[in-house]
């Protein structure tokens, strides 16, 4: 009797517990529009029989990831890679001392050496990411991620992924969606961890990417990073990454800014049920608050846009319990 | 007792067709040393706690498509849809009737057509796949193969499949892993049919590709297939292509030319354990007889660095017992 009633309330407890699970598959959201949007949603097109079903093989949900799955300010977290890169090849590059704009960067002086604008950034990427193999640069990236900080946080890099995110990111994947990145962001400084943080692999991951030269070096094969831009996975490179690498349009797509506008537009505009959501950065006190002038994931036409077609728009603020995971020991 | 018996009779008949199954996974291959490596291999990396273990991530198989996964003779099928492609197009060009590559073509002269080599085959790609959006060319595709016959068997082109490989195909798959197809023909060209007859979806699909353009039609966005090259998937084109896609190295390849050598030796020079293999065209009398000294599909290079280094070579002769599936009444 005693092991049936062990049994029983093991049951009894299992059922609890997958009855809230059903019940909130997205416990760091608050109860609300923008929740029950997305619910809605998964429920629609998972429903077998209803007019509105997808078949799992054409569950494509596209995010793009600074500023939507992780943090972006003060600046991309790639560029902090570059900067620390810099540090490390200077002695090797003794002209960085009086060329621009390394020179600024070297004394610390961020505002002079991005007077450039987008062609200083540039350089930057190439000097510190160019030459090297493919394996070189992923453990770069990977032994960096192992030490850096965030210089508000103090947090790892990769613990300033948004968890209401990653959230929903395992909802999808539970519902028979395939989850890709597309990203502004270098290709090949996402795929050594987003298989770890989000449940991504890197073959599931698009972004921008260099050039890449296939070689024998020491007689071994090895594909070299060149240095010049392949693809540019912004605005209206966003649609043409999606359909080169996936070459199937999403059903979902989710950003944070102007840049990713073309992407939930080119998605928007298939046949049979979409949705597109944009992730409001309106949270000063736990994040940051920025959209319209921001020089930084800028949302501006997206927000107009949004409103207009009657997009989710999620608040940080008042859409999510919790910004990040916590904080692990 | 009736009804135990068909319950018992059904479990019998069930574990008899399991261990059938069990016992040869690809029918259509004879017993011998290739298809003992291929059987050796994926028990190998599938046996959980041996030091070959390979987690199912990680199990990434590449196919090269012409030659390796469907025929090539007498010339790439992708060129007989751009051929046919061009006596649609001819009326709104009238001046192709003075211009070369296309008078020649347009009068039935093969032989002059291609005189210009490789430069002829970009021309007639272009003109005939350019400018139309992606789904334009999707469905140009798709109401192609519907009807196209190759010129030999008389059998639509999509039956011109290597049965033996579908079986590994399907093999693999059940095994965890993931394949690829790694091609030399046009990305755009394959996806619409790779998913019903390989069992391949297009975002597992790499190949060349054209230039896309993004851009509002009648106020609806549209991906438009520009005249130019944006990658050549071929020799050292398919490490790249694979890393641009996956991200990963394979730890199996499968290919049939020279134009595979790279992507096979990329794949050999990964840590752990690999499998290359090359199926090689020995069969005049099923199929077509051709090497070193091909013009299509050569291999010659291949041939050495197989033998050398141990690679799987199949002969369609000897190891296939069927080439195609059957004929669909």
């Amino acid at each position: 009797m005693k092991t049936h009633h062990i049994i029983a309330a093991a049951l009894v407890s299992t059922l609890a517990l997958t009855s809230i699970h059903a019940a909130d598959p997205l416990p760091s959201w608050n109860d609300g529009k923008a929740k029950q949007s997305i619910t809605a949603f998964v429920e629609k097109v998972t429903k077998e029989g209803s007019a509105d079903f997808v078949p799992p093989a054409e569950r494509i949900a596209t995010f793009d990831n600074d500023g939507c799955l992780w943090a972006e300010q003060p600046m991309y977290f790639q560029f902090f890679f570059a900067l620390d890169r810099i540090k490390i090849l200077a002695p090797r590059h003794p002209e960085w001392k009086d060329k621009e704009p390394f020179a600024s960067l070297l004394k610390g002086d961020m505002k002079s050496a991005l007077a450039g604008g987008e062609a200083s950034l540039v350089q930057i990427v190439m000097a510190t990411h160019a030459g090297l193999t493919t394996e070189e640069f992923e453990k770069a990236v990977t032994d960096w991620l192992a030490t850096a900080k965030h210089p508000k946080t103090g947090r790892p890099f990769t613990e300033m992924v948004y968890q209401p995110m990653v959230e929903l990111l395992s909802y999808l994947r539970a519902n028979g969606f395939k989850n890709f990145i597309v990203s502004g962001g270098g290709i090949e400084f996402m795929r050594p961890w987003t298989e770890k943080v989000y449940g991504i692999p890197p073959e599931q991951v698009i972004g921008s990417s260099g050039g890449l030269k296939y070689e024998l070096r020491d007689g071994k094969p090895a594909l070299v990073k060149l240095p010049e831009i392949a693809h540019n996975d912004d605005k209206e490179g966003k649609p043409v990454g999606i359909q080169r690498h996936i070459g199937r349009r999403p059903i979902a797509a989710f950003g944070n800014s102007d840049g990713d506008l073309q992407m939930l537009q080119w998605t928007a505009a298939g046949a049979g049920p979409r949705f597109c959501l944009y992730v409001h950065h309106d949270d000063a006190a736990r994040e940051w608050a920025y959209d319209r002038e921001s020089h930084i994931g800028k949302l501006d036409k997206g927000l107009d846009e949004a409103a207009a077609k009657n997009w989710t728009v999620v608040s940080m603020k008042g859409d999510w319990k919790n910004i990040y995971p916590p904080e692990k020991k």
